[in-house]
């Protein structure tokens, strides 16, 4: 078990860790998760502060940060990104509204702890990586260790949360089929950061993951091309295919959302082309979630979501709320995986 | 002295809870308020979280709440309903904006240890009852405990402190004449909540409950119901009258404020008449409370009121700001009320 | 050191305090700076709420006192002015909207400790003095502490962070060459509160003050006037002058930033006249600080702003990341500072 190294450390992407450091903080999250069962008190960050940074909405996430961190005897400083001197890239500021993110990055780095950001969508202006990188010149010049609350590339809170999820329930991942897929929604404006981050986690662990998705929808080459180095590395398989019917056959785990096409929107358009892609969507309503498809997986096959779902759309309640579904526990460890990252990663 | 029975319970209505329950939840927040004042440490719900969500503007109940979990060792999440997926019964879903109740409730379930709620007016769309079904569906799939931290047809937490305050001035309820009267106010858009928990917690306590409006501010019959049913078992007796001055006579209390016809809301109408509704109001403008109207009760006649209070209007300044004026009082206990609550309630 | 008279006052400007008790928050702040550098637990304030109240954007303010207070032991409650009752003069009041400032200061002193407010610009309409008004207003009527976190005339929390950079560089304020400068910005919705606060400041420990501003940017009279006198009384001296390059030479700190013109302003103008202040403001772009300028000055000379600061206009990037820049510092001292304002006067 690796602990000292993780110290200090941004949490920005799975991607920059090693199998060994995620299954400590795995560890971590379920020491915690008794501690909080039992009653057992756990201030392992006394009087430290997290910032959240929110440009975008959040129920799960805001809520088991600033939980967690009072569980864990610090505090969070929830701050909507409208409210302060909003953080901006050079060539974007507007005189007394906004803020150059080196600024804010090193004044914050004064007063706490740790900083954590969401950002994604339309305060990105829909060109792909573009939150990324606003968090990455945050994490350049913060003093302190930058969390990704959910960007446009990635979602690495979600990811452990999941992968926790799964442990949980199957020991290990060896050898399980795991299925990640799109699904129709009437709402385009979602980011990517769910499917790319679950590839590559899941790629440490020896699963067969099969990612689904119609002809548009393929992900980031360079996160598909990690997620194959990784099974090549560690064992298991990866495979891309087209047809939803054919890998939720004998899954062990589905994992079907939304996400738009990277086709549409910049770097690749030269501006977000939504009517476009809505043509893409309709074509593709047959990949919803009901009990049909879901009686080709395994009979104790896992239904995740990272919620919020769009029920009737993405999935059936029938599916949703059905004996499968371990929607609860994954957002439960939301709360427990965080607070492992937090206390390993923020000086205690 | 029942106090197991309280464990895990919503906190919705009193109408929910046994007289002596109340009396329990009465002593508990005496307690409290002793050792606040004695500066002894009282941490009964360490590293605990309550959700507070609002769909309207608050000032007291959110700082009692927020201030009062904090005093008791634990923290207040402050939720405005538009920076979450905001939660939505079905059928009023809108994409990645909203949440459906059901799964904010059980997502919120695993982090925290109560969710409070605050809903009515605008965002009930005037139907009556709408607001209070909301706070039930959340609190019928919610693990935790629910509060209502005012809807449109009850203010319980508001109910706690004015008992309270009545407690402290007179020792006991008994044989008090008690006046719940409206007042007129320019502004129409208020809920009913606080005279109807009034007429039902003072019901409990032996006291001559006097409740006075003019025609076309009738309250709801359900509620008019339970009063007088409480009165025949536990003594005192109700009244009800359309004259402000009758009322007042030898008042023990007044507690007059304004609120709006049940006649021109739904489901009474098709769709809010705040025109229509203007007109009643207009013809009631005499009915202000003034000093030469407190004369009329006794000379220790408390004057009561939840606040805010439209000054000028409901009252005089010489009355809100006189010697009768309990208001502050009132306004404290619902630090005290409500931390009694929670401590009883949310498991410890 | 006096340290028993601080109990319970206000802090609403430097103005209020003598000499002695500004060294006695000095020294504390120094205290508090290293037991937090050491990890000591220092609790001094267990359980203490204090509400942060905000009429305009905060990054330092309002995270230097959420983190402040909670390393404490105690709580802010962050109160967006528009998600409570807005408090409002007597004459401003919109029906269950707003409360009058009386009622909310009275409702608030009975649930915490301290009452922290920010006021200035659009919502004082533009008069000065109309901010610090509506503070003192609240001061007035609560039992508790009433914290300027900055106003149309004074910010007393930056102006102790300020002075406590400066001592902890220098060791004494004597004999320094500090000069307090206007800068050009295409922004000028800005207060006067930073210059005039500190040249208040830096009139009690006997240094070489020089205000240097255009014609036309000249600050309030009765704060001049004080400053004069504080050099008389202490030492040191004041200058007033209105060319930037003559107050530069030998300077020991040099603080320049925008302000607005008080001569297009509430009450010597009828309305607010920023298309005529904005001729005034062009009139004087040379006003910019940037490596030439900073060269007049000694070579260890502290470049000072309390952020956030219009990059390029005020002043350039090389001057602002320069080695002569204690911005950052001055932006942590706000921590410290405010911890000690709070740990002496909210009754401990």
């Amino acid at each position: 078990m690796k602990t000292k190294s993780l110290r200090g450390r941004d949490y920005i992407t799975l991607m920059d860790f090693s199998k060994e450091e995620i299954e400590t903080l795995l560890d971590m999250a379920i020491r915690l998760k008794m501690d909080r069962a039992s009653g057992r008190k756990h201030h392992l960050l006394e009087d430290k502060t997290i910032f959240l940074l929110f440009y975008n909405r959040s129920l799960r996430t805001r809520n088991s940060f600033e939980s967690g961190i009072m569980q864990l005897g610090g505090h969070a400083n929830y701050l909507d990104s409208e409210k302060i001197y909003t953080p901006a890239l050079v060539g974007e500021e507007k005189a007394f509204a906004t803020e150059r993110v080196p600024d804010v990055a090193r004044v914050l780095s004064r007063f706490g702890e740790a900083i954590a950001i969401r950002m994604f969508g339309d305060p990105t202006g829909w060109e792909y990586g573009n939150g990324n990188k606003y968090i990455r010149e945050f994490a350049r010049w913060a003093d302190i260790p930058v969390i990704n609350m959910e960007d446009d590339m990635f979602h690495p809170c979600q990811g452990i949360a999941d992968i926790l999820t799964m442990k949980e329930k199957w020991g290990s991942l060896k050898g399980r089929k795991i299925v990640i897929s799109w699904a129709y929604s009437p709402s385009m404006k979602k980011p990517v950061s769910v499917p790319q981050t679950l590839m590559v986690g899941c790629s440490l662990f020896g699963a067969t993951v099969v990612f689904a998705r119609p002809k548009g929808f393929e992900l980031d080459p360079k996160i598909i091309q990690r997620t194959k180095k990784n099974v090549e590395y560690y064992g298991g398989s990866f495979e891309e295919v087209d047809d939803i019917r054919e890998a939720f056959h004998q899954a062990d785990a589905v994992y079907p959302k939304s996400w738009p096409s990277l086709q549409y929107l910049l770097p690749v358009t030269e501006k977000p082309n939504f009517e476009g892609m809505s043509q893409l969507f309709e074509a593709n309503r047959s990949w919803i979630v009901d009990d049909k498809l879901m009686a080709l997986a395994k009979k104790d096959c896992l239904y995740m979501h990272c919620l919020p779902a769009d029920r009737g759309f993405e999935v059936t309640d029938s599916v949703m709320d059905g004996p499968n579904s371990v929607i609860f526990d994954q957002a439960e460890n939301r709360l427990h995986g965080q607070k492992a990252v937090m206390s390993m990663i923020m000086r205690g």
